[in-house]
């Protein structure tokens, strides 16, 4: 076999083509979506706001982003056959399953379906984007045995997801804590879960297809199920009444590996880490139950010191959701939400100048020829 | 942003790891098994001992490949629920569609569905082995308000499709010759979907998600789907009572892409191609209907002078599944059924000695800081 470079394990560095979507400097601790910090957008931006950068390349004007929420706001809705094999799924089904496969059976109500057109994925984006949280909202609700909540058309995406999860008009604090976590994770250049989507939508299949890769992708612990991990950790931590730093440390004596810690790309410190640490505090604080906060500050000290890792994403997300109200099974679709804005884009950006991708792979199998034995002269 | 490699489109031979499954010759135009020739396979195996090879890595003894095929019998099996999920999809959906959906919520009632051992994922790829083809056979039952067949354990993989999907018990030789096109296109190393298999479960995400992502890359024209846009293009020539050869000339004028043709890897011709066009040929021959064979021909012979270019798996592909009496658009599917068996094998290959796949892009967007501009300063 002739190829053209060595094997990198994990395509680790390997540059697998170019994207003007995300722009990532691992050494200096900077996250930019076309060119805007994040702590910027952070700061400053919603999380549509965020998407319509996302997928156009440059903020929206007053008049763009009313009208593109508005057009966002009118794809809130789910065909009554959704909700029907929602209702079928079995109460026990894991919600990231129920995720990639809900979202998976949004293509046979897509009337666009079998278009693959620039315009007709631009409006699946939409769709995909509004109706995701919805699929989430309403699968949480079904498996409580609660009464679905209908979409609200005024209020935010992120507003809109916590009352049809939570039954209730959220607070603007919660609202807003909401939203700028989903502006954090909605892009993140071509980690595991944008490549799968990538590696799907450059055999010219569909944006159904390639976001249902994402989201199969995003499950892992090692992508987005990490968050998960991290609350399961905290919450054994609490249940035991144990101390934080002493419950880690058992757990590295016995090389079990700590969730939320270190990445692949950032050598210094996760920039989103940097504000789900501000928000995890602030949350906290503000409502006097500091412990979450608390015990996440105090094993990242210690891991910081011990392992020289720092605390990525995940990390305090897991704080920042469980202060939200939110269920640990429902980190990763949270996750899938925010990152819908993130895989669009970047379908979007592979269609308009695509490429098959297809690596090799280094053979070390058996010998070529290897000889074919009848099977009675086997073994 | 530092990397190591300079940009490869597409990945194009770029080695992304190793992998001990298939072994591909592209300049000599050869596929091995686990180092097993592909025409020593498709002359001499069946796809049940195909799949121990592919998963096991050795040929099976008489006895192995006795206990493999009953406990893949075991499996021939569908949830009640997984039948009213098929029953209430609507009926024009596309069957990859279909395919993607429901495999997906297999997961719902995969009794190891939260398990990632080694052991559960063996279990898990002969579920996904054994349930794929009699999701394919049902939902083309349903679509045609015909009645649903039950499996057959007595029967082969192939000739219990074949019976699941017409109602009635096939011949030997279709049998035989859907069996060989199973073996021919069970595996082809890193290919996009076994690729995005691959990316998938490196999160360390689970088989269904992972098989899941390799359907939806699968369905694309570039990769799997190509054998179906074959199939339209024979039928298209057949009902205007056109000359092959004149059509494709009209086509090439008019610079649309004759599908079946070339390929990423063989620079000389596709060994499966080889055989595919042998099957056609005898099937067209004994049925005394060589028509699909003989356009074929004339077809692949203009192109091999005009365009140096070499027929590929898809191209003969498309006729032998017409003459087997499968509907063009079950052609992918098929397709999906005979991957399964690589999938997983290489899903298990990943995670035997894991590491996540996650490549960088190369920022080609606006420069970095891009400064944060307030909504009414814009445009």
């Amino acid at each position: 076999m002739s190829t053209t470079t060595p094997t990198s394990r994990g395509l680790e560095d390997i540059v697998a083509g170019s994207s003007a979507i995300c722009y990532i400097d691992g050494k200096n601790g900077v996250l930019a979506y076309r060119g805007i910090d994040i702590h910027d957008l952070a700061d400053n931006a919603t999380f549509e706001e965020v998407t319509y950068l996302l997928w156009h390349g440059t903020l929206p004007t007053r008049k763009e982003l009313a009208d593109f929420s508005l057009q966002l706001v009118r794809e809130r809705k789910l065909d009554a056959q959704i909700i029907s094999f929602l209702r079928q799924v079995p109460k026990h089904a894991l919600p990231m399953d129920v995720c990639r496969t809900i979202v998976s059976a949004l293509s046979f109500f897509d009337p666009e379906e079998k278009v693959n057109t620039k315009e007709a994925n631009y409006n699946k984006a939409q769709r995909l984007f509004s109706q995701t949280g919805m699929i989430v909202a309403s699968y949480d609700r079904i498996r409580k045995g609660l009464p679905l909540i209908e979409p609200d058309r005024s209020l935010s995406y992120a507003g809109n997801f916590l009352l049809m999860l939570n039954g209730e008009r959220p607070t603007e604090t919660a609202i807003r804590a909401l939203d700028t976590s989903l502006i954090l994770t909605a892009d993140h250049e071509w980690n595991a879960s944008t490549f799968a989507a990538r590696v799907t939508a450059a055999t010219l299949s569909d944006m159904h297809s390639a976001v249902t890769s994402g989201i199969g992708a995003l499950k892992g612990p090692l992508h987005g199920g990490a968050n998960e991990a991290v609350m399961k950790l905290l919450e054994t931590i609490n249940e035991r009444g144990a101390d934080p730093v002493e419950y880690v440390k058992g757990m590295i004596g016995q090389k079990i590996k700590i969730p939320g810690f270190g990445h692949r790309v950032y050598t210094t410190e996760d920039p989103r880490a940097t504000h789900l640490r501000q928000m995890s505090r602030d949350l906290g604080y503000s409502s006097g139950k500091p412990k979450w906060y608390d015990d996440s500050k105090a094993i990242e000290e210690y891991i910081n010191t011990e392992k020289k890792l720092n605390a990525n994403v995940d990390f305090y997300s897991a704080s920042v959701y469980h202060m939200l109200g939110i269920d640990v099974d429902l980190f990763t679709p949270l996750f899938v939400m925010s990152r819908m804005a993130g895989w669009t884009a970047h379908v979007m950006e592979q269609l308009a100048d695509n490429r098959l991708i297809r690596p090799r792979a280094d053979y070390i199998g058996p010998a070529y020829p290897s000889k074919w034995i009848p099977i009675d002269q086997r073994g």
